[in-house]
């Protein structure tokens, strides 16, 4: 069967949204290859969710790849900065937040591009949205777009075979609700998923840091509830 | 004196190019922050080169990264395949060899582009050359300016500040012997490079593989003889 499918990187974070592009990618009938990167955030739970629903999809093969990002530095994700609490969600993320990680998607996508290129994928796909983090600006479809071209440029396949790469974006211009009710149609389980940038020790979500509320406020939006809560009982 | 200097990223491999690089960027007024990687290259030695330079031309900062490109596969440079030795130059270059790494310099500039964003730096030198490695998609011209399109949509400074980011090449239509002219004028000490992608346990090159080759030609179209010979008793 999966021969006759062809090949797509994923990038999984171990997410809401990326593990809803997983269930996406399969429904369009590609054979998903899972990426996620081991970067020294602080919730190194997101990895282990991460394999857990590589598993549970079958992907054809979870690459994690180990990077050092804290020798970098510059954000509160990789470092010892204090991840921001109960912002006002609408107010604040029009600033790009401290929760920025520098040139994160550049770095991401760089590392699929090398293992598309091995694969011989001319698919990639990323989870990234434009609408719940505006502050980001290696989340918009502009940014996107050039980094896909950029991609064509610097690859043999794209050289040599003409084989052109595709930077897919399913969730670029959904809300937060929207991807929770397509992940719903397509049976994705949140409650696997945590989006949490601060979680406990045993990955409950804090419930007050951006990425919190804005999931809750997806859920409430979507009018359902949220899974990951029953499983923490909260 | 460092604080009248802008501040710039220098990809520096320890070899001849980059080496030289970092000369030109010091002569250009620059204050050069050196970045290095470690990506499971046969020829660790490499890295140590690379800080004996660092710390030679003084640079700000040294940043080591470790990436894990062997995960990904795919290079000659990074695997077990074997390093191509004694191959015509002219005809075979043309093909772009198994000593490619995917995606390799996509990989290194958006490191480059995160440290950059994080020192507030607008500055990135990369000793990429069209002409001796015309075989290698992402040392072209058009890739490069491609990629620098994309990085000032990447990154915070660029779409918050309009900080334009530039990539420098300054070797990008250069021969080796030209190369070698401009760091012999710079002072540069080529005792100190290596080139060869198969060196021996004590640092010396094989001679026999495409880098060497290049090297050799270079030094002999200069007019002038390879220190590192010399060292190396040759």
């Amino acid at each position: 069967m999966s021969n006759s499918r062809p090949p797509a990187i994923i990038l999984l974070s171990g997410g809401l949204d990326s593990t809803t592009v997983l269930a996406m990618s399969l429904a369009q009938g590609f054979a998903p290859y899972a990426m996620s990167f081991d970067y020294g955030q602080r919730h190194a739970q997101e990895l282990d969710q991460a394999r857990h629903i590589a598993r549970q999809y079958q992907v054809l093969a979870h690459s994690v790849v180990k990077i050092d990002l804290r020798a970098i530095g510059g954000s509160a994700l990789t470092s010892d900065l204090e991840v921001p609490k109960d912002r006002a969600l609408d107010q604040d993320l029009d600033q790009i937040p401290i929760t920025y990680v520098p040139a994160r998607n550049t770095i991401f996508l760089s590392f699929a591009l090398a293992w598309a290129e091995v694969l011989q994928a001319r698919d990639i796909f990323i989870g990234v949205n434009a609408l719940d983090y505006s502050g980001y600006p290696d989340c918009r479809q502009e940014y996107i777009r050039s980094y896909e071209r950029m991609a064509n440029l610097a690859t043999r396949s794209g050289v040599q075979d003409h084989v052109a790469l595709r930077i897919h974006t399913p969730l670029i211009a959904l809300t937060k609700a929207e991807i929770i009710r397509v992940g719903q149609d397509l049976g994705v389980d949140y409650a696997l998923t945590t989006s949490c940038y601060d979680p406990a020790t045993n990955g409950a979500p804090c419930g007050r840091c951006d990425a919190c509320q804005l999931r809750a406020r997806g859920f409430a939006e979507a009018g359902l509830p949220d899974p990951l809560l029953k499983r923490f009982g909260q």
